[in-house]
């Protein structure tokens, strides 16, 4: 029976994940582990049986105590202080507590001589910024990342590397590009931007104002559970040591994200540029290039951005119902 | 006046530093900040006043308290765990320290919003291995770091970067090539053919052994006199968020060092190669370009590798009557 570890349980993709193992119908057991208690219900499925413990991934005596006891063969390192601006304002915590729960993880599994693959994510971050020429951007293209943040997950990166090159271990590292979807929080651009807008819609306001970020940079945004088909595929189909990017392939400027909720929703709104809401050396535009992670493990996007948003607004519409 | 902070300041490379300082002739201020006591006379010069306080640079508030109350304007960041041989046995240390340390210099500098110059050392060990076609090794070529030292010296690298593009902060970035010199501790390979082949010359051993490791690697040697008027120059005249190399650009290999060490000594040795000495993925070449270095600060290396090696062996035979 395969056995799934997944740090950082209690985020959004979690869940798409356990949801996506369930659909398989194999018996497999999960671990998830957090320092927050999920907020979703994971013992429900039929084929995976799900257990949670609340530990700091900081605290390796603790992780080191979880993967000794539960033996997993698959790692899925979702765990990460994620946030850019976090990083500007908090740049030494960002950087070492990514990289700290990395090394607190693969450690143990290398000293305990694990046979265990670990998915490593990392982000599009790390490419910083680039030319428009260069987009979509593949895997070899060079790395100059900009934020505490990238540089923590461009240096994830290296240690995997050097883990499957200098001891042999068996990790397949991900660069994945901005993933959206339902269950993700309103700290991300386009989860904002929905519940703003159902906000907007339910209050039946006339000329509402929206404050924005820069909305002329471009990303490449995949749903969320095209995110976890890839990871599920690289688990058991990458090659180890080796860099996939996770990305739809397009890019998108966040003003025509904004735009597309707008219309689906029927709404007027005044758009309202925030300086404070621009963060330094942001990056203009981000695509990633595909075709590695689709020849290599038969992976193809199946949900496409307008269904996307779509089902993000249901979301948020069911969501704020509960609340009025 | 000019003040110098000096970490790592135990190290052999601070001496040659400060004997730098010296013959400038200027009055300066130097606080040197080292995990242990220095093991050389740092209070015997006319124009430098120095001061040094025994502190472990992972101690946050040590390291802030030192830096608020000196108020330095340049930073000299010789501090490590240089050893790859180490790294490859505490992976997790070796990148965990090093590149914290360095964040809490950085970060107490940025929060002072002191101007003050910081030299960040790097390593030779992060371009990895390269192809011969590719030496001598310009500032441009990719990184690929083999060992979790190399990671650690790239990571450092990035946070330089995002510290003086996102923060406006003053950081000078070397990659330094292997240095050698009077004072090198017998853990580094010259010097510990040195001290061997002083050994074998004083006992007039006939048909002595001498362990080594892979000889056929070639590096790139520079006389720490030499490496110490570099720092010098780049804390006057690099440019800000620049990458220098500091190396001779020359390449040689460990046997013919040895070599000439045995000649100058007129020794006749048996060299057994001993596995255990052999690093996993060490890197088979490093030679540097060091034409950035020159055309930018107008450096040269003035000391040649014969000269190197003769006071290397004069100081281990110096070394070696005090023991005897």
């Amino acid at each position: 029976m395969d056995k799934y570890l997944i740090t950082g349980f209690s985020g959004f993709v979690s869940k798409h994940f356990l949801e996506l193992l369930e659909e398989k119908k194999e018996i497999v057991s999960v671990v998830g582990i957090d320092i927050n208690y999920p907020g979703f219900a994971y013992t429900i499925y039929k084929h995976v049986t799900c257990n949670f413990h609340k530990i700091d991934l900081l605290d390796k005596s603790q992780v080191d105590n979880v993967i000794y006891n539960f033996q997993p063969n698959y790692i899925l390192h979702l765990a990460s202080y994620s946030s850019v601006a976090f990083s500007w304002k908090n740049p030494v915590a960002s950087f070492t507590n990514n990289t700290n729960v990395f090394l607190n993880l693969i450690e143990q599994v290398r000293l305990l001589d694990l046979k265990c693959r670990i998915l490593s994510i990392g982000s599009s971050e790390e490419y910083g910024n680039v030319r428009e020429e260069d987009i979509p951007l593949s895997e070899e293209h060079a790395l100059t990342p900009v934020s505490p943040y990238a540089v923590a997950r461009v240096s994830q990166e290296l240690i995997s590397k050097v883990y499957v090159e200098g001891f042999g271990m068996d990790i397949v590292i991900t660069r994945s590009f901005n993933h959206i979807g339902i269950g993700q929080k309103e700290l991300f651009v386009v989860s904002s931007f929905a519940k703003k807008l159902v906000e907007i819609k339910s209050l039946n306001l006339h000329n509402a104002e929206i404050q924005t970020g820069d909305l002329k940079i471009i990303r490449d945004f995949l749903d969320v559970r095209d995110v976890v088909r890839a990871y599920y595929l690289l688990l058991k189909k990458g090659r180890k040591g080796e860099i996939y990017n996770v990305c739809s392939n397009n890019g998108i400027a966040l003003e025509e994200v904004l735009n597309k909720m707008v219309a689906y929703l029927k709404l007027e709104v005044n758009i309202i540029r925030d300086p404070k809401l621009i963060r330094p050396s942001d990056n203009k535009i981000i695509v990633g290039n595909n075709s590695k992670l689709k020849s290599e493990t038969g992976w193809d996007a199946q949900i496409g951005l307008e269904r996307s948003l779509e089902d993000i607004i249901h979301y948020w519409q069911k969501k704020h119902e509960n609340i009025v």
